[in-house]
């Protein structure tokens, strides 16, 4: 298995990169790992993988072609050796804009496939138990055509990742009810019911998707990412509440003590930076987005992610996925 | 002032609604109550304020044309009293489908306005300040034009409400830039420009809307719905692993007796009860839409929200405002 990481771009520079690179080699000797950037920065890796000089950043609000202009940055570089050597996987904390214009540019969309969308798990109620929602963040706008194939590349998605025979497969909407919701997802809804699609179950409300019953849900990029955003500024404010309190005075902090295991275990399951970043689904190849801010655990996580995509296959998964649906 | 209430339609029956009837009638002795309902389980009121008997409850998934037939229903019935007789606001916790289209069909939109609006407020970072957020769910759909009418509706109404100069206003989007955005953003963005709206600062995304920036966030119905649901479906899941936590053994409990005020206090600032529910704006009138599942205290946080609407005068602040767009 080969990955191509971009090792620049992300918020916290290539340092946190060169160590959850060092780490996941640690538990992956049989990974090759192909890095780009700035070599200097990059003198710790040399030893342990391939390291090419590609020393332009990508930055964090270039258009689609400024980032194909940029042929010596470290992500199009990343993504264009990619191409043309056969790797399995690029990861990147870069741009999303800028990265999600060059994996389509350069490596295309699966045939068949009309948007690529962004795919990530959130924690919900049920210990262990993750959600797969997507587009959080790929398309400004989309057709109901273009949400019916999100829902058979999620499925496949979901099923490689967590081996689910049947996921359970609802739409976001602003009402639970079948006649309720958008015109787009109206339309949507009465697709999905058309092509019997294995695991519908019909609408749910933003409150309602992390209650466990869920195990995909589809929405359109700008919904999704409005969900994403809102529900990750809300935990942000009450963690920060959290800490706060426990942190006022002698007696508070004396008070976390007596709960400290409770609360750990709590900010793990609601830390989004385990979840490794997004994928990006419909491209030939494994593409993952890591958090702009990702730290070396962050940014590891998506290293794994990739890894597991390449794993269970998922790029083909998606394309006899596809298929399936031309065919209904 | 006078209030029409409707007793009857909340998940929790008209018991909490009495309650909240008695103990605001105790702080409002100026204000004059008109509640509609089954006679029989409002007996407790007949003394304190006219009770019309209006026994029929309109069903929580009821059409616009259903509504409008159940002319015994008590949601009907205290709207269209309200138009007959002339009283200053409505209240009710019953079905927000119903309601809204009773109240547009009966009270009529105020001229110039092309679609009604709920509006509502959030908590934010900063201690006592909040955010007003429309649309939340009234439209499944917009174009920017009411995107923009929202801006100038939702600035009456923060002016009303918090007595701001110069409230900070923005477009709820995927980015904060710009050109980011759906088309229907750009599209409003553009507009509020070129009309120079005072206040408009631009994008903003759904993970800063607590931050405190913003005075207003303007989004259509779909995504702000989106945005309310999720962010309440998220806060109530990490309550429920707070209050878990400190159940857990004798010592947890120990442990909470040394942070109880802080978390008090959070639980406080994040209690959509207190918020009163969402009010309806662009109608001839105060609407206010209680929480379906409203008790006492949070149903008597609606009928504050109501007198505090007529008191500043809500409805002629927002013709005015309306005047003012069309004039530029």
């Amino acid at each position: 298995m080969k990955i191509a990481i971009d090792a620049m771009g992300g918020d916290n520079g290539s340092k946190p990169i060169v160590e959850a690179i060092k780490e996941f080699l640690k538990d992956n000797k049989d990974v090759e790992i192909i890095v780009f950037g700035k070599e200097v920065e990059l003198q710790e890796l040399t030893s342990l993988c391939r390291v090419v000089n590609a020393p332009d950043i990508v930055p964090m609000e270039a258009g689609a072609l400024e980032v194909l202009r940029m042929k010596n940055s470290s992500m199009c570089k990343a993504v264009s050796t990619m191409k043309e050597e056969g790797f399995d996987a690029v990861v990147s904390a870069g741009s999303t804009g800028g990265f999600l214009s060059a994996a389509t540019l350069i490596l295309k969309t699966v045939p068949g496939v009309k948007r690529s969308c962004l795919v990530t798990c959130f924690p919900t109620k049920i210990k262990g138990k993750k959600v797969t929602v997507l587009d959080v963040g790929a398309n400004n706008e989309n057709n109901a055509e273009e949400l019916v194939q999100f829902a058979y590349m999620g499925k496949a998605y979901n099923q490689a990742l967590f081996a689910t025979k049947e996921p359970k497969t609802y739409l976001l909407s602003n009402g639970a009810e079948e006649h309720k919701g958008s015109p787009l997802v109206k339309e949507a809804h009465k697709l999905l019911k058309e092509k019997n699609f294995e695991g519908f179950q019909g609408n749910m409300e933003a409150r309602d998707v992390l209650n466990g019953d869920a195990d995909i849900i589809v929405a359109d990029g700008f919904s999704g990412n409005v969900m994403l955003k809102g529900m990750e500024g809300i935990a942000k404010m009450m963690s920060g509440m959290i800490k706060k309190n426990f942190k006022k005075n002698l007696w508070t902090k004396l008070g976390y003590l007596h709960v400290r295991k409770g609360f750990k275990d709590m900010s793990e399951t609601m830390d989004y930076k385990s979840t490794g970043g997004a994928m990006l689904l419909g491209i030939n190849g494994v593409v993952v987005k890591a958090h702009g801010n990702s730290d070396a655990y962050s940014f590891k996580s998506a290293l794994k992610v990739a890894k597991q995509m390449v794993d269970f296959d998922v790029v083909n998964k998606i394309r006899e996925s596809l298929k399936d649906e031309q065919r209904l």
